[in-house]
């Protein structure tokens, strides 16, 4: 007795995404029913849906950024009930068991979470399926609460691009008196600057780009520094503590390493790439610094900052679409064409 | 009124060191002359002496793992008194202002350190000379004690190779519980391997050379991987807390990465060269592992090691040469074969 269910998935790497109806689950008694209001649109959607991680199965149903409310619960959920504005990101299921998931850290799980989509649900063994559809049935430890006082729309790429930026800040314990940088301005930089700025860093933005620094100031820029002019890059040699690079592509790390700080933090967030031009250590030698990677974050400090994120007033700013545009979106995301990211309004799917 | 000082030189890149007869400075207030009795042969001497980080000045006097007698202090000097041992390290002085220096990590000062040779005096502006000589005069915050207890011979090493493997083992709060990897078995890598396990960590060495178990668990080493052999390696796939890696040269970080627990570190003390290979950054986000740099150690914490080496009878394996066998030690050194640091009896010199 699964449930039927109407989306937009990709068949193949080469096909657009298009209309597609598949089956969830019937729910478990500790399963979450969410009737999906918002998905917002992440760029590892278009790596996936054309197969640019070489690890894709079709049909695709992509979407980790889910708002919803629910429909209905299991006999064994108590955290949830129906009506809930709730939210569901990157994971939906865990070992539960290792070092990692014992620490809330299920992202690093030792046997790998079960993703929203593109994975295989790990008690059935069934494909997992994303946001971009009508439904979503989760285990409620993988459901997160929307608290009021958030914008649901501006709280759906909180699930991915937000908590990707805000799990290395506050694992390297950001905050007042840190000098903190972030490296580009999508839908991860945009997130960056607001969260350093609200958790009280004094914060930069890198950019490649002249003339972005009134945006960045906007959303939380103290200070904008052009990467590409060396008299700039100069007036900031070891300035910061902490540097939260998302940039998703390849780029050379060397000049950024010669604007830390002894002990100073250079986080990767973006790049699931060889890091080429290769890091000379003498960039690290020289003022003990690091080079980190972080991978989007924990359930338990997803609803931290979404709490966060409820007393502070903080939302990512959205492009709302219908999801009979996903495709032209995808076009627009690749030419760096939105501010800062798409989300999709399901109400378009059964319209 | 210059010290007149025997020494060994290097006159060019190309030339062979050979007796040399110098000057040093005349005894400041806060001076301490030392007449030298040891001096370890660091890798860094022969780099330095052959112009191989480009930056040599000649004559060369390498050397800066030195040990001796104190000979007389200037009239500032509270902390020594003639006939004590000591010590010198990789530096004779640094702004003693900045950030790096209040904390006592005066190798990270942001005015650059005074190095022992090859250096400019931030005072006089002449030339720095080391210890391959047989008296140097040194600033008394840069002169460590040698408790009593330590074999001075096995001490000199300390000064460099020690203190390199202590910092970064002591910053990264390695200890009891904790897993750590030392890579290549050298000069720093049998320091590292006796000041792991002292420390109370569970040590292992990863090598490329078969045949160096027995060797290395005399050194303190509880388990050796063979890194060349893909079994071993996966059989402790996600298992350090930290990797001190100690190879001079390239080589591929990326399947050392894989051995690293959640929010594992690798720490480069050897490497001064671009990291290439390139690292996968997905060898870091996954897993939240860090690479980092660190370089040699401050002047408090050289002495807080030489005082947990008195303590825990821990010295370097040393060979004893005499001053007239430098340039075979070299050729030798360039073949690993020396077990594990050779010292220059400065008796030599003058015999």
């Amino acid at each position: 007795m699964a449930l039927s269910i109407r989306g937009y998935a990709a068949q193949s790497a080469t096909t657009p995404l298009a209309p597609h109806a598949f089956e969830r689950r019937d729910p478990r008694p500790d399963d979450v029913v969410i009737d999906i209001l918002y998905c917002g649109v992440c760029h590892s959607d278009i790596h996936q849906a054309r197969n640019e991680w070489g690890n894709s199965t079709y049909p695709m149903v992509p979407g980790h950024e889910i708002i919803g409310r629910v429909a209905s619960v299991g006999s064994k959920v108590t955290a949830f009930k129906p009506g809930d504005m709730v939210g569901v990101g990157c994971m939906v299921d865990s070992c539960q068991h290792c070092d990692a998931c014992a620490q809330g850290l299920e992202q690093y799980c030792k046997e790998v979470p079960t993703f929203t989509y593109n994975g295989t649900d790990r008690r059935d063994g069934l494909p997992t399926y994303g946001g971009y559809s009508e439904r979503i049935v989760v285990s409620d430890k993988f459901v997160l609460s929307v608290p009021d006082g958030i914008d649901p729309k501006a709280a759906a790429p909180l699930l991915c691009a937000g908590i990707t930026t805000w799990s290395p800040l506050r694992h390297w314990k950001i905050g007042k008196g840190n000098k903190v940088a972030v490296i580009g301005l999508g839908g991860l930089g945009h997130m960056g600057l607001k969260f350093a700025k609200a958790l009280g860093a004094d914060v930069t933005l890198f950019t490649r780009s002249p003339g972005k620094e009134a945006e960045a100031r906007r959303l939380g820029a103290d200070h904008v520094v052009l990467s590409t002019d060396p008299e700039q890059m100069k007036a900031v040699a070891g300035q910061f503590d902490f540097i939260l690079d998302t940039v998703p592509h390849q780029h050379d790390l060397n000049p950024y390493l010669a604007t830390l700080k002894l002990n100073g933090v250079h986080v990767l967030v973006g790049l699931v790439e060889p890091i080429d031009p290769p890091v000379h250590s003498g960039g690290l030698i020289f003022g003990r610094h690091s080079i980190a990677g972080s991978l989007i974050g924990g359930i338990a400090e997803t609803q931290e900052m979404l709490d966060f994120c409820a007393k502070h007033g903080i939302g990512a700013d959205v492009e709302m679409i219908k999801i009979q545009d996903i495709n032209d979106a995808y076009g627009r995301m690749l030419k760096s064409d939105v501010r800062y990211r798409f989300v999709i309004d399901l109400a378009s799917l059964t319209a």
